[in-house]
C-alpha cells in the first residue's frame, strides 16, 4: 500500500500513525510514556546514536539491518550491566524523500531484535532531516547487588567469554568481498553474515547468571560487552579494576567459519580487534566457572586476571611468547 | 585553552573527557547508568530530536541556547506528565570542523537549564556526523494516582495555563526584526527574548500541584505542555477526552510586552498557534482551581470544557462570536 510513498508524502502526522503500529497502544498519546520497574530495582540507561554514512550506508545495509543492529547495540549495553529490558525509545531522524517503506521495514528490524526479549518501543520523536540518523535509549532494570560493573575484579578471576569473537568482522569481510567464501559451507557463510547483520545481545545470559549468583550474593562479577572488540573490553576492565590478565591464545574462541575464511593470524587479530561482536566478557571467581559453562553452552574461559598490571597475550604452546595488548590497537567508532 | 581546538583536533576520547566534566562522575565508567527511582514510583520517558538547519541554525542560535531549548522541551514532557525529574541522556552528532568550545557551551546550555530542578547528565553516545543534532531522552518518576494524562478531563473542569502564551513567537520575531521593539522597554524585549531563548520548563508546578492534589485523590486533572501552541494543547486534550471547550478570548494569557509589540490580532493569534512557550495548560475540577492560583502565581484561568465535540472560541464582549479552533491551524514541526 505505502510502497511508493515517501515521508514528505504522507507528513508527520502519517508517519506516526506508520510508526505506532510498533509500539504498544497503551503507551501512545501522552507527552512521555509511562513504565512501572519492580520495586527495588536498579534503572540502567543507555543511549546510542547510528547516522547513514558513518554507521551505516543505505547502498550497503538494510533498514531492516540498521533497526536491528541499533537495538543490539543497546540491549548489549544493558546485559553488560546485568540488567533485564524495560523499553526503548527511538529519535529518529529522516529526509523528505525517504521511502515510508523504508522507516518500516527499520522498524520491523528493531521489532525483530526486541521481540524474543519482549521488550517494547515505549516512546520517540520523529524529525525530518537534511540526513537519516537514529537515536535509541534503552532502559532495563537490575538488583542494585547483581549489578555487573567494570571495577570489580579480583586478581585470579577468570575470563570468561559468551561466545566467538571475529565473526562479525568476517562476516563484514565476506559481504564486501563474497569470493572469500568459495571454501565455506553455507551454513558457515550464513554464520558470520548473521553475526555482522544481526547481531545477538547477550540477554540471554542474565537470568541464568543471576540464578547462580544469587547462591552466592556476597562474590563480585565484573564485565562489559565487546562490542569495540575484545581487547578493549579486557584492557577496559582490567584498568577499572586495577589488575592486569593473562590471555592464552589458543583459548580465545574463534568459530571454524572464521578459521575457514582467513588465516590463523588474521582470524586472532580480528578476535581481538573486529568488534561488534556484542558478546559479554566476565571476569568471575572460580568458584562460579564451571557452574556457568555447564548452565550456558557458548562461554568460553580463555584467561585470568593477576595482579600485574599488564594484559599479556600468552602461547599455550610456546612459554616464550608474551605480547602486551593495548588500547591504541583496538577499534576505534570515532 | 580548548577555544582553538576542533572535535578531529582531540578525537573521541578528547570530547568524552570535555563532556565528562558535566556529568557526576560516580555516574561514568560502565556501560550503562545506573539509577535507583523512589519505591512505587512509575517512569516517565521522553525523547525529543533537534538537528541543525531545521531546529536551529549556528548562524542565528547560539550553543547555549540550543542546549537549554533542547532540555527545556524534555523537562517540559515530564512536567506535562506530572512527573519530576531523574536524569537525562544525550545522543549527541558533530562535524569534525565544530569547535570543542561549541560542544562545551552547549553542554553548559543544558546544564543551566538542568540545575535548577537538580537533574543530572546521566550518560550519552557521541559520534561524529556530517551534520550536528541531539538528541535527548529524559527520564522522570511520578505516582501513578498523581499522573497527568491528557485522555482524563471532564466537562465544566476549568482550563487553567501556567504562564503567558506567544511571548516565544514574540520573542523569536524582535530577534529577526529587532526595529519592532522600538516602543518595548528594555524588560519588556529581554523577556521575550528570553521566552523564546531560555524557556522555563514548568517543573516548579509539580511539587504545589501534588500536594494540593494530595488531599483529593479521587479526583483526575488532565492536562499536556503547550510546545505545539495553546490550541493544540487544547484540542488534543479535548479530543484525548472526548469533551469540548469554551475559550474566553479576553482571558487567554497574553503579557503586556506581547500587546506592546504587535497588534492584538497578532497576539492572539501568536498566543494560540505560536507554540514553544513551554508551558502546562490543565484542566482541572473547580473545586481545585482557587487553590491553585492561590499557590502559583501564574496560572490564569481562561475557559472551560464542555459537553460538547468543539472547541470554541468565544468573545466576552460580543456573545455573537464564536470561532471554532481546529488543528489545522496549528503550528507543525513536521
Amino acid at each position: 500500500m505505502t510502497s511508493n510513498l515517501t515521508v514528505q508524502d504522507v507528513g508527520e502526522q502519517g508517519l506516526l500513525k506508520v510508526i505506532q503500529r510498533f509500539c504498544p497502544s497503551e503507551l501512545i498519546g501522552d507527552d512521555a510514556a509511562l513504565l512501572t520497574p519492580d520495586p527495588h530495582q536498579s534503572l540502567v540507561v543507555t543511549t546510542d546514536m547510528l547516522v547513514d554514512g558513518v554507521h551505516f550506508s543505505d547502498r550497503t545495509t538494510s533498514p531492516q539491518d540498521i533497526g536491528w543492529r541499533g537495538v543490539a547495540a543497546n540491549l548489549s549495553d544493558l546485559a553488560a550491566m546485568g540488567a533485564s529490558g524495560l523499553g526503548i525509545t527511538v529519535a529518529l531522524g529522516v529526509t523528505g524523500d525517504t521511502p515510508v517503506s523504508w522507516v518500516e521495514q527499520l522498524y520491523q528490524g528493531m521489532v525483530g531484535c526486541l521481540q524474543s526479549f519482549d521488550i517494547p518501543i515505549i516512546g520517540g520523536d520523529i524529525c525530518r532531516a537534511p540526513l537519516r540518523s537514529l537515536s535509541i535509549t534503552a532502559l532495563g532494570q537490575v538488583q542494585p547487588q547483581f549489578a555487573i560493573r567494570r571495577s570489580v575484579a579480583h586478581p585470579e578471576y577468570d575470563i570468561i567469554a559468551t561466545g566467538f569473537h571475529g565473526d562479525s568482522r568476517g562476516g563484514l569481510e565476506l559481504l564486501l568481498h563474497p569470493e572469500l567464501g568459495n571454501s565455506l559451507s553455507e551454513a558457515e557463510k550464513l554464520s558470520l553474515i548473521q553475526a555482522h547483520q544481526r547481531p545477538q545481545p547477550r540477554l540471554d545470559l542474565i537470568p541464568i547468571l543471576q540464578k547462580l549468583w544469587t547462591k552466592t550474593p556476597e562474590i563480585a562479577i565484573a564485565g562489559m560487552d565487546s562490542s569495540d572488540g575484545l581487547a578493549d573490553a579486557i584492557l577496559q576492565i582490567c584498568r577499572a579494576s586495577q589488575v592486569g590478565a593473562n590471555i592464552i591464545q589458543q583459548q580465545i574462541p574463534i568459530s571454524s567459519a572464521l578459521h575457514n575464511l582467513v588465516s590463523p593470524k588474521q582470524a586472532l587479530n580480528w578476535a581481538l580487534y573486529g568488534g561488534e561482536d556484542f558478546e559479554l566478557v566476565l571476569c568471575v571467581p572460580s568458584q562460579l566457572t564451571q557452574q556457568l559453562l555447564q548452565q550456558f553452552n557458548h562461554a568460553f574461559v580463555f584467561g585470568q586476571t593477576t595482579t600485574e598490571q599488564s594484559v599479556v597475550l600468552v602461547d599455550a604452546n610456546d612459554l616464550q611468547f608474551q605480547q602486551s595488548l593495548s588500547l591504541e590497537q583496538g577499534f576505534q567508532h570515532f
